[in-house]
């Protein structure tokens, strides 16, 4: 089983002034939640996949069962076991235990129409991939030719711009915002909602359906943290750099590193992370992203 | 279309001090972010299901679809339409345009396995639904009954409790918390994840499997939103008190008046916000639950 955080190198930006140069890089290692997909299976078919912290895999998989009105005591589980490569008679698992095998007791079923798939490869399928490529859904378009430079100056003012721009945060305290702008820092849609992969679907259709896609060019700004999820959003409409206010999760870090996507955490007042895609930013001097 | 805001009634308490009695409440109306379903529907079959804040609703169903590498421009989409009660043939819907309903151009197609219902019941039927009772898979158990009782001051205590027991959170900064007390304050579990519904999916889980189900007289504990999601998951778990350090969305607040929860939001320092089920709290007057 993979451990609950993962040590990742990182690229800390810190503007002395607002004059849009970075007066200070320095390239460290930053611990980040671990962040890998969880199957679970009942009777040994694929019942649903969640991206999870791993660790307490099984107690997870019960409590899931729990908020599915599936089961309601011990009683109505025989057994819950992690899959560890050979239980499912696939060939190509990984070894992490990224499988939790429900066992119902007789008498306990799914009901009808319940069963569900929230990935386009089955469960069991995701198991067996080692690379982030191979369960990710990444265009073919390729992101990492994208030639956008972006300064440590432009970033840094951007969550006081989200923040003007949200119409509805101040009064709620209850959304997410997401908004994309220009690499030279302006604006061009905000939306909201009470899940942040909402906010994002909603920035990227309003550019679909401008006739704006792939979003070359652009960066994506997140109110709160940077999942896989948000990653994947960002790589699929052609997005070249994400920002986050919040911490990145592992695998949105491995994502990015993979798509050519620059992904930047803790974007707060004059300082930021950077974890990937070191690149595109203007006076930053690249040995965090080694040509990637 | 529902409002992206939607005004309840709250009850407000703080503590003049830390000796557990409520030192002044005071009734009054709060501005929650609106969450309501929407089914996206795609050539007439439904895609997916998610829970979002209303507004922008054709953006959110074009850019979910982008996100899962369905369409790639806008010449990809023959049309989106908002189902207002009578496109779909059904007479059950309720008018309030919670069914995006896709129209791919020709040649474009959904991938064999893409297809998806995140939920139980069809995201039509979802749709048709007025009732938050209809939707959400309550439990027979009587929540309701439970006689539970607590204090403001253990409440304001167990935000200092949660933290101290994260094992992770002051390391990465990115992972979320769910505790699980004893209405006297006593901490009987803590679970963290990247994703807020699989720690109370731990915790959930932990207690199944210690035969604990359903879990009368406990408080949980949540770091972030309260969700309709989290509220439906302690409802299933026989949870009667869930707090929230940050805001409720207003069906998690529908969905704790259905069922009997005692919702409490905004858990910081000495005060919070009663939403719901006021009388399970020593000393609050009841004015806000009106006898639920």
């Amino acid at each position: 089983m993979p451990g609950r955080t993962v040590r990742r190198r990182v690229l800390r930006v810190t503007l002395a002034s607002g004059d849009g140069g970075p007066a200070g890089e320095s390239a460290g290692a930053d611990l980040l939640a671990a962040e890998e997909p969880l199957g679970i299976r009942v009777g040994g078919a694929a019942l649903t996949m969640t991206m999870r912290t791993p660790g307490d895999d099984i107690e997870l998989a019960a409590g899931f069962l729990v908020g599915e009105a599936i089961v309601r005591s011990a009683a109505d589980i025989a057994g819950i076991r992690l899959c560890d490569g050979t239980a499912c008679g696939h060939q190509d698992h990984d070894g992490l235990g990224n499988i939790a095998d429900v066992t119902l007791a007789d008498g306990v079923a799914v009901p009808p129409g319940a069963r569900r798939s929230f990935m386009t490869t089955s469960a069991c399928g995701i198991c067996g991939k080692t690379s982030i490529a191979d369960i990710a859904a990444l265009p073919d378009q390729a992101l990492a030719a994208d030639a956008t430079i972006v300064t440590p100056g432009v970033l840094a003012a951007l969550p006081g711009r989200l923040r003007a721009a949200q119409r509805v945060f101040e009064r709620t305290g209850g959304l997410h915002a997401a908004g994309l702008f220009t690499a030279d820092g302006e604006l061009l849609a905000v939306r909201e909602d009470v899940g942040r992969h909402n906010a994002v679907d909603k920035v990227v259709g309003w550019a679909l359906l401008a006739g704006r896609l792939p979003l070359a060019g652009c960066v994506l700004l997140v109110s709160g943290r940077a999942s896989f999820e948000l990653a994947q959003k960002a790589v699929l409409a052609g997005i070249p750099v994400l920002a986050a206010v919040s911490a990145p999760s592992s695998l949105a870090v491995g994502l990015a590193e993979a798509a050519g996507l620059t992904l930047i955490g803790f974007l707060r007042g004059p300082s930021m992370n950077v974890y990937a895609g070191a690149r595109r930013l203007s006076g930053a001097d690249g040995q965090l992203a080694g040509g990637r």
